[in-house]
């Protein structure tokens, strides 16, 4: 079964957005088993969206369109698909209502519904309409059993086509494709891309069942083992020789097989295990790295307080780094990082701290100390540890290597700590 | 003149990685003035390649493929569009040489030329080779000028391309068009999405030279004013009235009209004006707010400390928040969130603070204190002010609405500063 993807859209044919959506939905289309050949882009132009969806049907089973299902005159996807397919729009009560208290929930907030946004509540005849629980305008489902054909509308926004995919959508493929796709995403940290490509190369060339493919995310390489099977129990047998392999070969560097964990959330529940709290005292990351932490619902449980010590004075003010050593060998240094370490664990009354003080650039370096260096100090129950790190990106690559850098940092010290309390 | 988009490749039919060269290539094909209707995926599969190649000519002058010049079997980028141009394809001495060059270079690094890095050297009969000063793959053009159709092929990875572009490409697609496209965004914050489209749907109706597209950002609207003229002066004066009508509506409410420039640029830009420092106290938005701040580069002019006071005991500690008040009324409450606005200034002896403390979810929210309560606190030269939010998104859209009320809160009150030192 064949599936094509058409994304509608004049802001992605003018390079302003970048297609995430089709991204998205073509590993989740993958995933699901089926076959996927063609993707296209349309503008909001009546007569090219409708060719775009009468070739698409002309060589695919399904084609699913995303983006144009807005309140504005611009959004045509509906209309146009309902053109295709023959079929004329209603207004549908049930989206109706629900647009309605979308807006009253909003309404102290000063959102105010317009005439327009009652659009988003016409759906074709027959249409199996898709609740959206995070947006106004319902997805679509057109089947012509007949001819075998089916379109599925989703809206643009990727915070609203995921959800609806993950909930309502990906069911609906899955009954129509009997074979299953499992997969289990090993993810690593602390080694780079390349080598751990190669520690693997032999693994992906044997690419049958399951398959072995690489994904590339900041500072860290997460490797998808794929099984195509009838029944999740078949896909875990298939699946286990592999995922022995890789646990040998990978040992520790894995944090998690868990595609939904974050390096985050793998770091809080070590502390949550170990009975531990921490703490963070930032430079140049300037509260990201305590940004990502609390982005782990729960962090509470470990996190009670942190700092960003820009300035020399906030950091000898705030964390007690002493100010010979900023005098000598200055805010840049492994000395300063453990120094800020210390202090912020003793400060916080916390079990661990992890410091990052560096240059993010694009300003700021100098030959002795160029953009992109930056030390990553961790201390853990009075154990200190310091990290050089010498980054080539901008200014926003480099503090997010940054961070990633001082959560692999904790993590690999708390590997050390066997008092799981 | 009309340019169509072909990527090749099978990993983004997969939706292993993004298409940001499509993205890339569109937005500079839409300054340099040409029109992109389509934008097209397709596989390492000669057949399906070979008709988008030729479903693409049919429509478009120009057709720009990006991908598929490897050394691998399955690239076939060059081999096909030759045949669609019916030329045989022969070994270019000077991309010969330069590959040889290249890995020349990198011997030290262990990188060895394989046989089948000589099938990059082969280019089609008349076509114009573009040097790969990134890579081996020169990139091809390959006119027909009977046909007025042009191909233009340019190598996959995003470090290749975009130099290739810019140094080559650009220029030759800017001699067959002589007049270019020239815009404005113009950035608004304190007003939502629908709201400000209201104001302007008369001026959007009007789509002609310049039109007026809007785009929706988290908290802000960017509006894009684009005048397609002769040259940047013509363009100047056609996108004028525009301009100042939108200036006439929406007043204050524009931070800038610089497409670089973001909220946290415009807010310490007016910080620096002002010559005042600014600190942030937060509690559930854990550093994000203070890592924005930062992302501006110079940002170490108005920011020297911050802090991160996730629990009761750090608000009292660091802010010195009263006991009485965490108490009473608790950490999410308007009494609080101000006493951390003003005893953050003062720990910092900062002109300026921000302060967050919410409920951003899943859990911790209350029948009187739901998920997605926030107040942020502002305290501007002693003066403090503090406004409540009631977001209805997840933990992390919260956070992130949070952020830029912060920042939209700071600049409301610092516009109202006179004195600019």
């Amino acid at each position: 079964m064949t599936v094509e993807l058409i994304s509608v859209g004049t802001e992605i044919l003018l390079g302003n957005i970048v297609n995430t959506n089709a991204a998205y939905l073509a590993e989740k289309i993958a995933l699901l088993g089926l076959s996927c050949y063609h993707q296209s882009v349309v503008g909001d132009n009546e007569e090219r969206l409708e060719d775009a969806i009468r070739l698409a049907l002309s060589r695919s089973d399904i084609v699913i369109l995303s983006g144009g299902l807005g309140p504005t005159k611009d959004d045509l996807t509906k209309e146009v698909t309902a053109k295709v397919f023959g079929r004329e729009l209603y207004e549908d009560a049930h989206s109706k209502e629900r647009i309605q208290a979308y807006f009253d929930k909003r309404r102290a907030q000063g959102r105010e519904i317009t005439a327009n946004n009652w659009k988003q509540a016409l759906v074709p005849e027959g249409a199996i309409v898709v609740d959206n629980h995070n947006g106004t305008a319902p997805g679509i489902i057109l089947e012509d059993k007949e001819k075998g054909k089916t379109a599925i509308l989703l809206p643009g926004p990727p915070g609203e086509i995921k959800p609806m995919f993950e909930r309502d959508i990906a069911p609906y493929l899955n009954r129509l494709q009997p074979e299953g796709i499992y997969s289990k995403m090993v993810k690593i940290c602390s080694i780079g891309e390349s080598q751990a490509e190669t520690m693997v190369a032999d693994l992906m060339d044997e690419q049958s069942n399951p398959t072995l493919a690489p994904y590339a995310k900041t500072g860290e390489v997460h490797f998808r083992v794929t099984a195509k099977a009838a029944d999740e129990e078949s896909a875990r047998r298939l699946m286990e020789p592999m995922l022995a392999e890789l646990e040998k070969r990978f040992g520790d560097y894995i944090y998690t097989m868990d595609e939904e964990v974050t390096l985050e959330e793998a770091v809080v529940g070590m502390l949550r295990e170990r009975q531990m709290t921490v703490t963070t005292a930032e430079s140049c990351t300037g509260g990201l790295l305590a940004g990502r932490i609390m982005n782990v619902p729960g962090a509470s449980n470990v996190y009670k307080e942190g700092y960003i010590t820009y300035s020399n004075e906030a950091k000898e003010k705030l964390l007690g780094v002493e100010h010979s050593t900023l005098e000598s060998v200055g805010a840049v240094s492994p000395e300063t990082a453990e120094q800020m370490a210390r202090g912020a664990a003793r400060q916080a009354g916390a079990d661990a701290a992890l410091s990052v003080t560096g240059i993010a650039g694009p300003d700021g370096g100098t030959p002795g100390k160029p953009v992109g260096l930056v030390y990553v100090g961790c201390c853990v129950r009075g154990k200190t540890r310091v990290e050089e790190f010498r980054f080539t990106g901008n200014r926003s690559k480099n503090r997010d290597y940054a961070v990633v850098r001082a959560l692999t940092l904790l993590r690999e010290e708390l590997l050390r700590t066997e008092d799981k309390a």
